[in-house]
């Protein structure tokens, strides 16, 4: 059993309205000097070996499901 | 500009309707063989140095603010 993990991230030029509200929370908390994006991970767990065609199969679907490739940015890390 | 990453994941006894409908939703496009659990990643950008201090502040607000710890866990990692 592998683990791929894929990371989705809003584009740095895109507004990230998450980010912003928990930055803004922190601030008022007292937490300054802070700047948060927010973003998505998805853990998945491969049955079988993690062949380089089953790395590629995560690719293709995490840029076509996963991630909102207009507004995100996302990377594959297998671990 | 140190970076720090706070990885916020449902606890695995705990249901995760959002990973089972993408687990769902890739077996009905004929991606077989995946089990995927969704969870968020902060990405956060901290002003100066990354003192120790600094870092145990991140997992104090990571513990109280950004994780639900009663069915999330959490980990922080600085890069």
């Amino acid at each position: 059993m592998a683990r791929v993990v894929v990371n989705v991230m809003p584009k740095p030029e895109i507004l990230d309205p998450q980010g912003k509200a928990v930055t803004g929370a922190l601030k008022r908390m007292g937490h300054e000097g802070f700047s948060v994006r927010q973003g998505k991970r998805f853990e998945i767990e491969v049955e079988g070996d993690l062949t380089p065609a089953r790395l590629e199969e995560v690719r293709q679907y995490a840029e076509a499901v996963l991630a909102n490739t207009v507004i995100e940015n996302f990377e594959v890390v297998s671990q």
